[in-house]
């Protein structure tokens, strides 16, 4: 994709290569059992090593097959699996499973049912300055005394156009670290005035969480997903990836970067 | 906790902190909602904000109060919250929540549930050389075509003790890259005479699953979590963390590694 690339000054227009994010919906006997998001392909392997990995099976035994169901439409397609197991086999758990209400069966229904919920991003006077977000990363380590010790933990910081540094949170898991950080701002969404900064890559569930709190800028020092990105240039969020050594991509909404 | 570090062929006992990772269990009016394994600290805005952010409520004026259940016990304690909402809320949704079987409560629940599906590591014969070792972040890198690309993807390699790789998988998602891999390989557990490396941190669930599948060693090249530490202790599965730069941490049972 055309993504913007700033450089020791520089701004200029790039190709970019980002990893694809897609979800697959694993289904045993027709019936839906989970939607996984992942990066398409080894689709079969990766519904094996679920199965097993999660107990569901006990051995690679227990599926007769796995086909891709006919009559998928849109964006259904290549992204459903459908197991069926041997005669005698059972799922061997009652656990439920993680279903996002906001992740459905693609990419599409995930965007529409994220819409439904948060209106698109209709604050545009938040601007920072390129030099400032360029120091945003040093700054939020500086925020964190887990990781300075441990070398083990994401953080996820709430900044100020003039790149001050509100709160920082930090969790072993990332979305811990935003859902910490936004339960620490909930009176107040949306936070239309502030940007997001997180310390790894960014994937769809970050920029779905910082679109409910209104949030217009989301960076981070990794690479973004490409369903980040998609749902970023919906709902006029600027993202922001590879914000380190200095430099930075623009991938959606640069009038924000100036 | 004490490691030994291996640095330019040096080995030494060291002092080390390891990001604690623990389950936290939310409960809304004194019903168990889900389980989440989090970093300790800021627990109620973490409540707060998955519970915004998943879109469980309308907005922070939802909730009453969050308590500490009284009458925990063991492992508990410290690590339950319970949510009550105001009058004539309710939680917004029908979803199921991911609760994994082998994440119980806590910490201890966890690996019990754990030990009862897969057996104890009784396989002691592989072992591999640090200096071996030590090339392997390499030998993945090699194997990671999308990462080469796009600088966003997880990776995860299985290893023969000479160092030879023998599969690679990659995924925006870690727990797919190591699923997938595992999937492949699933008609031929345990796999005893192999390693797993992994291109990031090791958290809980990737050393679950290593354990599920019978992997006597599992090396990251990021930072380890207290619970995959204490697990990989459990299951005699040797654990190495921060494998880059020539040099290693050594967590549990080194003597695999010579």
């Amino acid at each position: 994709m055309k993504i913007e690339k700033i450089r020791d000054g520089a701004r200029g227009e790039a190709d970019d290569e980002v990893a694809i994010e897609a979800p697959l919906e694993i289904r045993v006997g027709g019936k839906a059992l989970t939607v996984v998001m992942r990066t398409p392909g080894h689709d079969e392997e990766l519904v094996r090593g679920f199965l097993f990995n999660e107990g569901l099976i006990e051995d690679a035994g227990a599926i007769e097959s796995i086909t891709r169901p006919p009559n998928l439409v849109g964006d259904e397609v290549g992204n459903v699996l459908d197991v069926t197991l041997g005669s005698h086999q059972a799922i061997q758990s009652e656990r439920l499973f993680y279903a996002s209400s906001s992740c459905g069966v693609c990419g599409k229904n995930a965007i529409s049912a994220l819409r439904v919920r948060a209106p698109i991003i209709d604050s545009d006077s938040l601007r920072i300055a390129a030099a400032t977000l360029a120091t945003l990363p040093d700054r939020l380590r500086a925020g964190q005394p887990l990781f300075a010790r441990t070398g083990g933990v994401h953080a996820s910081g709430l900044f100020t156009p003039d790149g001050t540094l509100e709160a920082a949170r930090e969790d072993v898991g990332r979305h811990n670290a935003l859902d910490k950080l936004i339960g620490w701002a909930v009176e107040r969404l949306p936070l239309v005035d502030r940007l997001l900064v997180v310390s790894g890559r960014v994937s769809y569930e970050l920029v779905q969480k910082a679109i409910a709190a209104g949030i217009p800028l989301v960076a981070a020092v990794g690479a973004p997903s490409t369903l980040a990105v998609d749902l970023a240039e919906e709902f006029n969020v600027t993202l922001v990836g590879f914000l380190r050594d200095g430099g930075m991509n623009v991938y959606t909404h640069g009038h924000r970067v100036v």
